[in-house]
C-alpha cells in the first residue's frame, strides 16, 4: 500500500506550536501510519519570529494571514495553537473550506461559541479532535483501559488537582509573550479553561460525565500591569478554582486547580476509588501508576508503583525498553499518530470538538458556580 | 519540690479506652511533670469486659454507674471515651462535681449541645481539654511551630483529607460493638464528625478561623441491618463528605472524607501553600514532615522529606535517638503530658472544650450546607 | 490457668536499658503471655543514676554489683545491657547460676569469646537470647513468613546496609556517655560489631548462612580525644565498613555501614531478589514493606508499598487499627513478648547464642578479610 | 554567521542505531549550534533492515560495507554503534582516514585494545566521544556542578547499582537479535562491560579515579542455547557483578550489577556522601535529583527531591517549562548537541576515547579481581 501524505497548516507558533511541530516532525520516526503529515506551511502575524520557527522546525512555506492558509489548496489540515478567542473563527473557517481540524484546548470562550463550532465542523464532516493531550500519557491510557476492563467495579470517588505556582509573583504582567494566560481577554478564563479543562478532559474520559457542580474561585493578586496598555488594571481571570461535583455514575469528586500553590510546577494529579481497585497518578512523575488491587491477597494489599515502560503498556512498544522513560513531548506524538490513523480513513478520533464542548459545559457551570454560590447542574454534549 | 498526683477516672474501656490508659501509664517513663496521673477508676456498663481492661492497664477500682464515678472524692479528672451521645451529660455533670475534663472527641453531638458543654466548664473553671491527638504528633506540631514563625508568608491553599476504606462491604451492620460508628443514634454523624473533625480541628490551628463552607455528602449504601433491633434499617450517616471552604485569612480550602476510598486505610493529609514556603503532612508516614521554601537557592528548590525524630523536634528529645521513630500512641501520651502539666497550674491547654466547639461550629456548617446544598457561613466560639 | 511471673535482674541504664524496661513494662498491656516479666532489681556503677533509673520505671530494688545481683534467689531473668566488653563474664555467671540470660548485641567482642558462652549456656540449659530486635520489626517478620512460604522462589541477590552520619565531626570524643562505641576497647569493632551485626543477623535468618567475604573497612577520623584520658588518641574502630559475601545458597552479597553517610541517621535497608518475587525494607519507614511479585499480570507489576498495621500482618493485632503505625520500640516489646512465651516452657527463641555466635564469626571473617585484604571463609556455629 | 554542517555515516542500526539517529534528526530543533549533523549515510549487513532503518530515519544513503563508509570523502562523523568486539577496528580505521568518531560504550573489548584505540585517535587528533549518556542526564550533569562548587566537601563514599531482570529466564537464548549481550564473544563481558561501564563512568567523572577494586562474579544460568549453533552452550559472560573499590581521593565505594534483581528493569541509581551535602539518584526517575544539605537549618534538613525541569538546570532551559519532564532518549541529544559544539572546533568533547580507557581500565581490573580473588590495582589512562 502507498503510503498517503497530508498536509498541515499550522497557525501559531508559540510553546504549543513547538510541541505541535516536535510532535509532526518525529511521529513517523517512532509509529508506521496509513497517512503521515508534512510540514507544510505555518502561519503567524511576525513575520521574523515565524521565519525563525519555519526554519527551525522544517515547515516548508509561511503565511501571516490564516485566511490565505486555509485558501491554500495544497493545505489538507488545519492546526490551531492560537490564543483561545480565535479558535472559533478559525476552526469553523477551515472546516467550511474543507479542511480536517486539529484545535488546541480549550476548545472555545465558553460553551455557546463551542455549540457553534460543534454544529459546523460536524456538518462538514472534518476529521476533528481537541489537543487535551494527558489522555495520551501512556500511563492515563493504561488505566482507562483498566477501568474499561471492569477492574475497579463500582466508582464512589474521583479526584483531580493541577497545581501550579508561577504566578506567585505580583510583579508579573497581565498579557505580552507567554502571559497571554493572565489576560482574561485573549484566554477567556484563568486556570479553570487553562489547567482545570485538562483534569475534566481526563476525568469525563475515565468516570463518565458530570451531573452537577459548586464552586468557589479567587484572584489573590487583584491588579496587574497590563503589557498592551503599560497601565495597572484589575486582574480579570481566577487564579485558583476549586469545585465538587457528582458524577452521573454516582461518584463524588473534588477538582483543584491553582497557581499559587508553591512548591508545585505542573502537579497535575488524579485519583479514583472504585469498589475493587483504586488508581493514582501525577504529572511531575508521568511515566508511573499507581494501582491498588483489592483482589491481591489481604496481607500483601499495597499500591503498586507501575513504572509504564514496558512493550504491554499503551504506545509503549513504539518507543524504547523497559526502564527507559519517556517525557511530556512524546504525549503529542501519540495524539498526532492516531489523528492520522483516523484521518486516513475520514474519521475523527477522541478528544472530538463534541468532546471538548463537554468540558466547555463542565467550566462553563464551574465559573457560574463560583459567580452565585449554587450548585450548577451541567449542559451535557455527549 | 514533691511530685504531685492526680487520680484519673475514664469512663469507656474502647478503642480509645486502650489509647488512654496506654497514654496514662507511659507518660512518666519520658517525661518529667508537675503532676502525674494515677489509674484509679475505670467504669463501664459490661462488668466482665470491664474487669478485664482494669487487670490489663491497672487501673485500681472499678465502676458500672459513671454518675457513681462522678461523685468519688478520690477522683480528679474525668477521661471520657465513650460514644458522642454521652459526651455532654458526662461532662457537664464531672464539670459541676469540679472534676477537671478530658474528652473524645468530637465534643458533642451539634453546636448547641455544646455550647451549653462551654458554658459550664467555663463556669465551673476546671482544666479542660479534647482529644484531637493530632496536633501531638510531632511533624504536625511543628508544621504549627514553623507557621508561628512566619515562614509561609501569606497563605493561599490549605487541603485536608482522611480516606479509610473500612466499610464498602455491605455485609458490615451498623451499630454494635466497634460500629457504634455508622450508627447515627450514637455518633450524631459519620466521618464528618469522625474524621473529618480531626481535619478542622488541625486546620483551625495551623491556619485559623473558617468563614463559609460548601459542602456535599453521600450515604453509599443505604441500608444496613442494625445491631441493636436485627432488622435491616436505612443508614443515617455521611459515608463521605467534602467540602469547599474560605479562611478568614483569605486562604482557600479543600477538605474531604470517606471510608470507602479502596486503599487507604486512614490517610489523613493536609497541605498549606505560603507565599513562601509550603508544608505536607501524611498520617501513614506520620513521622515525617514535607517542607518546601522557596528561599533556598533557584535551582536547589524541592520538597524535603524531613524524618522528624531530631532532638529539637517537638517532643522527640523524650523518646529515643535521631532516626527511630515513633508512632500513633505517642501522640496520646503528649496530650496527656500537656495536659497534667497544665492541670498542675489549673490551667487548661488546648484544644479546650472552646476550641472544639468551633470545630463543631464548622462540622455543623458543613452538614447544613449539604443537606441544604448552599454556602454555610460559620458561627465562631474563638 | 494461674499465670507465672518471672523476675527480671537488669545490668545497665543507657539507650538499651531504656528500650528494654519500657518493653518489660507494656508487654502485659498487648500480649497475654505464660509468663510476665517482673520488674525486680536493676543494676549499675553510678548510684544516682541508677536510683533515677529504677524511679523512672519501676524497678523495685537495685544492686551496685552485678555479681551480688546474679546471687540473688530473687531473680529468674538476668538481662545484660552493658558495653560488649563485659557480655561474656556476666552471661557466663549468669548462667552458672541458673538464670536465663537475655544478652544485649552483639554477643561477644569476638568468635573465640563468643564461643565460650554458647559452650556454659548449652550446658546449663537456660532459656537465651540476643537483643537482635529488627527481626521482631513486624515488616521483617512478615518478610521471613513470605520467604519460608517460598515465594520467592531461588534467591539471586541479598543487599544490607545500615547508614548513619552522627560521627562526622572530629571534634566527638572516643569513649564516655553514649560514647562507648567509639572505643575498640569497649566495643571491640566499630560499625561492624554495632551496625553491621544486626544486618547480618537479619540476613542470616532471612537468607542462610554465608560462606566467605571480602571485606574493606576505614577510619576516617583518624585520631580523637578520649573521654577516660583527655588525651588525643588514635581511634582504632572502623568508621565504615563494606563487604561482599556469597551466601551458601549461591546467591550474592553486598553490606556496607558507615556513620559518615551524610543524610542518613539509622538508615537500615535490606533487598533480597528471588526468581519470583522481591522484598525490601527500610528502618526509616519501618512499618512499610515493599514487595514485588513476578507472578502478578505482566503489565500490571510494579513494587507494592504495603502498610504493615493490619490484623493479619505479624504482631499487629496486639496493637490499633489499620493505618496506624507502630515504631522502633515495639520491637523489643516483640522480643519480650516471645522470651517469656518461651521461658515458661523453658525454651530459648531466636535468635539464641548460638544464632548469635554465627554473626560473630561473620564479623570476624569481615574485620580479617578487611585487614589481609582476602577473600575469608566463615566459620560455622549453626 | 554561516552554520556548518558535518555529515554523519553510522555504523550499526540496533537500539542504538535508533537512539543515535533519533538525536540526529532533532538537535537542530532545540539546540543553536555552530555544526549540525547531516545523516548521509547508514551502513548494516542486513540490506532490508538496513533500507527500512534509512527509511524511516531520513538517512541519506546506505552502505553494506563499513570500510567503504569511511573511504568515503562525504562523511565527516563516523558514528559506531556494532557490538564491542567490532569497536576498534572500525574506530581505527576511520581515524586513519581522518573522520571524527564517535564510538558506543565500552570503547573496548579490554584495556590493551583501547590502548591502541586511544593511541591512533590521539595520533591523528580527530575530535572522538564515547556514548556514555548517563553523564547528560540534567540531574546527573547538575550533581556534577554542585560537586565541582564544592558543596559536598571531602567525600566519604560513593555507590552505584544497575540493576535489571530480563534475563532470568532459562530459556533466553545466547546471541542473536538483541541478544548480543548474552554471547562473549561479541560483547567482551556481560555486565561488567554492559552496565558497569556506565557506573564507572559517571563514577569516575563525579568523584575521580579508582585506585584498586575487590570483585565477583556470577553466571547464573550456566548453559543457554546459541542461536549460532542451535546447540547448548556455556555461558562465558557474568550475569551479575559487583564491587569494592577505593578512590583516590580517600572514598569508600560499593557497585554492582545484575540481570537477576527481579523488579527492576534499568534501575540505575548512584548516591555520594559527602561531608557537607549528598547527592542520590535514579534512572527510573530520571528527572528528579535527591539533596541533602547539611548547611541547612539543623531541624529543617531533610533530603529534597528536586525536579530537573527548570530553565536553570542543565540543559533543560532548550526543552519544555517547569514540571513537564523529559526521558532517556533526551540524553542522547544532549550528547550530541555537545559533541558538535566541540566538533565545530576541531576539539574532542568528554567522554573521549582516553576517559572511556580508564573505564576500561577499572573493568579490566573488576574481571580480573573476579577471576584471581585478590584486591587489583587499577592501571590509570588520565
Amino acid at each position: 500500500m502507498a503510503k498517503k501524505t497530508l498536509n498541515v497548516g499550522i497557525v501559531g507558533y508559540g510553546f504549543m506550536g513547538r510541541t505541535h511541530a516536535n510532535a509532526f516532525r518525529k511521529v513517523t520516526n517512532f509509529f508506521d501510519l496509513p497517512a503521515t503529515p508534512v510540514l507544510k506551511a505555518a502561519c503567524g502575524r511576525d513575520e521574523a519570529k515565524l521565519k525563525a520557527y519555519c526554519d527551525r522546525w522544517g515547515w516548508e512555506s509561511a503565511e501571516t494571514d490564516w485566511r490565505k492558509l486555509i485558501d491554500r489548496k495544497d493545505i489538507d489540515v488545519i492546526d490551531i495553537c492560537t490564543p483561545n478567542d480565535s479558535h472559533a473563527e478559525i476552526a469553523i473557517a477551515a472546516a467550511r473550506a474543507g479542511k480536517m481540524v486539529m484545535c488546541e484546548k480549550p476548545l472555545a470562550m465558553n460553551g455557546p461559541q463551542g455549540e457553534e463550532m460543534v454544529r459546523v465542523i460536524e456538518e462538514t464532516k472534518v476529521p476533528n479532535m481537541v489537543w487535551y493531550n494527558y489522555r495520551r500519557v501512556p500511563a492515563v491510557t493504561f488505566a482507562k483501559q483498566l477501568i474499561d476492563e471492569g477492574r475497579l467495579g463500582r466508582i464512589f470517588h474521583y479526584r483531580a488537582k493541577f497545581l501550579q505556582d508561577w504566578t506567585i509573583s505580583a510583579d508579573l504582567p497581565q498579557g505580552g509573550a507567554g502571559l497571554w494566560r493572565l489576560d482574561a481577554g485573549a484566554a477567556g478564563s484563568g486556570v479553570t479553561g487553562d489547567l482545570l479543562a485538562h483534569c475534566i478532559d481526563t476525568a469525563l474520559w475515565l468516570n463518565g460525565t458530570i451531573g452537577s457542580v459548586s464552586a468557589m474561585t479567587e484572584t489573590f493578586i487583584k491588579q496587574r500591569t497590563h503589557t498592551a496598555t503599560g497601565t495597572v488594571q484589575e486582574v480579570k481571570i481566577d487564579d485558583a478554582c476549586a469545585f465538587l461535583a457528582r458524577f452521573d455514575n454516582g461518584s463524588l469528586a473534588t477538582f483543584e486547580s491553582t497557581r499559587y500553590a508553591r512548591g508545585h510546577k505542573a502537579l497535575y494529579t488524579l485519583e479514583i476509588n472504585g469498589e475493587n481497585a483504586s488508581i493514582a497518578w501525577d504529572l511531575h512523575d508521568l511515566h508511573r501508576l499507581q494501582f491498588f488491587d483489592y483482589k491481591d491477597q489481604g496481607s500483601l494489599r499495597g499500591w503498586r508503583s507501575i513504572h509504564i515502560t514496558d512493550g504491554d503498556h499503551p504506545y509503549m512498544s513504539k518507543w524504547w525498553v523497559p526502564g527507559l522513560q519517556i517525557g511530556y513531548e512524546h504525549t503529542f506524538v501519540h495524539q498526532v499518530a492516531d489523528f492520522f490513523e483516523g484521518a486516513a480513513n475520514g474519521k475523527s478520533v477522541a478528544p472530538t470538538f463534541r468532546d471538548a464542548l463537554e468540558t466547555q459545559y463542565v467550566c462553563d457551570a464551574v465559573l457560574d458556580s463560583a459567580k452565585n454560590g449554587r450548585w450548577q447542574d451541567v449542559k451535557h454534549a455527549i
